[in-house]
């Protein structure tokens, strides 16, 4: 389709190469745009250059920051001996929208897996391992994705914090709320009857 | 949702002003963009920048153009002596997609709705009147949507031509490739008996 404006061919071009826009989204999108205010697209192109030109990694926890330490890695209010190890910053993301997380964040980049050629060197794990030596941390919390590969990663990372000081643990497995007991997996049946909460503790939650 | 960066949230919030995305596809754009190289995230930026900065409208068809006359009517190839009244640039799209229309376009900027408080003086009939009288223009097609204001701005823009030289038709009502006679409704049922085409006519297309 040739349409007769180089500017439009050129922004529906660059849009469509987003995730899950096509050639027709990105036309609408760009018509939309031509009946706003010019400053409507201008903080819309501005806010998307600024983002990947001045977006950082943290240099303690490797999450997206706007400057070399997080703005969770620099909160006082937070528990800097709790940290809570993800895989990605999409992760961070998730935990942090609960709202019941007051500790701090490692991303690691990914898990172990031989099959993609990712082994632990590729991953920030040497980097844990000394963030826990230096501060001194009471508990990593292994939110890792209940897959083949976050399991190994889970093993391999709590193998190598054996001789540390520190508490490793996971997150709870079990049936999530609003589900139906039926269409529950066995392992996840089997796993929370295995680690069923006294109904005290349930209540607190 | 705070995210734990200015840019990630600014972005997220322009993406998500934009028709049929939310903030977590929003989210999902901004993590997307993130992996890219810087240059993919630029060219995005300054191609939306560009397109509201620097579209303007072409002074003879009112047609989005680059310049002040839109390519089609700097086209020498088109037949400047056929033009197609649309409602708005979207409808020039949908017709260039065809690859069969060789002439030029007239943009009236919407129709006649009383509803809406839309009469003639709103529109760019004036305009399209006295380009018919200038360039002994031979025939306007009448590409209007299928509507009661459709037909009423037709009927409206026949009336103005008549004392002018000039032949009006509109687009065939009839039935679409793919439908089912079945489910086509009566009234277009009933025009595709009465327009009936020759049966050598119809190989032709």
């Amino acid at each position: 389709m040739e349409l007769p404006s180089e500017l439009i061919n050129n922004a529906v071009n660059e849009l469509s190469k987003l995730p899950g826009i096509g050639k027709k989204s990105a036309l609408r999108l760009v018509l939309h745009l031509l009946k706003q205010p010019i400053q409507s697209s201008d903080n819309l192109g501005q806010a998307i250059i600024n983002l990947r030109r001045n977006i950082q990694f943290c240099k303690i926890c490797f999450n997206v920051a706007d400057e070399t330490v997080c703005s969770i890695c620099n909160n006082k209010n937070r528990n800097q001996q709790l940290i809570c190890v993800v895989e990605n910053i999409r992760d961070v993301f998730a935990i942090e929208k609960t709202n019941q997380y007051k500790g701090v964040y490692h991303v690691l980049g990914g898990v172990i897996s031989p099959m993609d050629g990712i082994g632990p060197e590729q991953l920030k794990i040497g980097e844990l391992i000394s963030r826990i030596k230096e501060n001194a941390v009471e508990e990593i919390i292994m939110a890792l994705n209940p897959t083949m590969e976050g399991d190994t990663t889970i093993f391999y990372i709590s193998q190598k914090v054996e001789s540390l000081k520190v508490k490793v643990t996971t997150l709870a497995r079990g049936v999530a709320f609003g589900g139906d007991l039926e269409y529950v997996d066995e392992l996840t049946l089997a796993r929370s009857i295995v680690t069923r909460t006294n109904y005290e503790k349930y209540l607190v939650q």
